[in-house]
């Protein structure tokens, strides 16, 4: 089911700005026990987009009643929220009168392998590099079309995640969630200052790391050094954290570190709002 | 009047991965005296973009009779081709089966003012760079939004058209054109191997000097040699090509190469199919 700007259909204008340009940003949020799990952070990452690419919305309140209305009857599943600059203007420039459009959609959860978690997953390198731009990192934008393109270099039966660089060889990212290595005990995730999304779960375990005293560094991260790890996890807000266990033909274990941030988040998910 | 898949509608499907995820390409081509001009040159642009992004769609005679179609009782115009993915697949990753889709729409000419191609413009330097992916290059993807974002810089009644640096600060393309500089009677332009839309008509600019026996140069363009050059013009397939007159407090003339350039393609456009 689809609501477009409240109301029940599948037909978007097509004259819509995201379909266009790719005006636009989303959020992919999953619903456990009939909630939106993580919520104020969702709308913090989408809100704040939404300031710096000018597009007018800020109606919190709107987008969750809509999501509850959305998610009602269902104990779990995904709501995605599109939010675009809507219809108008002239070709690339907005017009600023136009008002945003918003696509809230339910889904229903992935049937991921339990495996993923359980044991852990092999990572694939993707050819296809992340796009650096320094305007656009960190936000979630409906321009997407590389990891569409990383996605279609790989088999998911062999490998659950694909891992992306950027141009210089950096690792930035997984195709669909962000990364952390473990070395010597302390957390590694790239900076997205210049290329990545910014994930809610990323986010969420570097706080919650911090604030069991754990060392945190969010820096270039080169793809040796990332290879040499002790562990590797992905996560984002849908699958949780699923352990590394083979990239590049290189054995990792679902070591200590990774297990501790797994146990923890199970159990103290819901203090991070 | 819009067709989508052929048929008149202003409605898209909500789940086309276009909107989603900036999953396809676009084309923008001028009608003139009834007729989308240079034709060819934007077809085989669409379909190698297809095939780089696998998307499978190659019926050029489907989207002449649509162009058609929406082009008939106009003696000049724009047409706009997006080709989107379609719907389905299982988030980034796509459904080989699923067909693609294509919204074929008619514009108006813009009305651009004639001062813009017998005086001159005055080129604004946007801050918002360019996005750097040597997989996407060249290629007019749905992904645009650093153009909308640069666009939104400056002002259209002060500037006609916004110049994009690469991160590193070389020089890119225009917001909505490609940029030439002309120095010692050689023709210079950017190389677009890892950033920036490879122009139709910058193509039909490169192959009708080089016929002339003038030397082009396309390769890596530092802002400084660009600042310094004789003439610069920006080009594209709807406005044709603009001198520019001024650049960061720099004065240009309308120069010989520049003024020789636009009296050949007026003349000889059509010999470019």
């Amino acid at each position: 089911m689809i609501l477009i700007d409240g109301k029940q259909t599948n037909e978007l204008p097509a004259d819509d700005r995201g379909l266009a340009y790719g005006d636009g940003l989303f959020e992919t949020i999953k619903i456990t026990n009939g909630r939106p799990l993580l919520w104020r952070r969702h709308m913090r990452r989408l809100l704040q987009g939404c300031q710096v690419l000018g597009i007018e919305y800020d109606d919190e309140a709107q987008l969750l009643q809509e999501t509850l209305q959305l998610a009602e009857g269902h104990e779990h599943g995904i709501i995605k929220i599109i939010l675009t600059r809507g219809s108008g203007g002239r070709g690339y420039r907005p017009d600023a009168r136009c008002p945003a459009r918003r696509i809230v959609s339910y889904h229903a959860l992935p049937d991921y392998d339990v495996g993923h978690r359980q044991q852990g997953i092999r990572l694939f390198r993707c050819a296809t590099p992340v796009s650096v731009n320094s305007a656009l990192a960190g936000l979630k934008t409906l321009c997407r079309l590389e990891q569409v393109m990383a996605q279609q270099e790989f088999e998911e039966s062999e490998f659950a995640e694909g891992l992306m660089l950027d141009p210089d060889g950096r690792v930035i990212e997984g195709t669909r969630s962000n990364v952390f290595a473990v070395k010597d005990d302390e957390l590694l995730t790239p900076t997205l200052k210049s290329a990545g999304i910014k994930g809610i779960m990323r986010d969420v375990i570097i706080e919650m790391a911090k604030n069991d005293g754990m060392t945190v560094h969010e820096r270039e991260l080169g793809h040796e050094e990332f290879r040499s790890a002790n562990e590797i996890f992905v996560c984002n807000s849908i699958l949780g954290v699923w352990p590394v266990i083979e990239y590049q033909n290189t054995i990792y274990q679902r070591g200590p570190v990774t297990v501790d941030i797994m146990n923890k988040l199970e159990t103290r998910l819901s203090e991070y709002e």
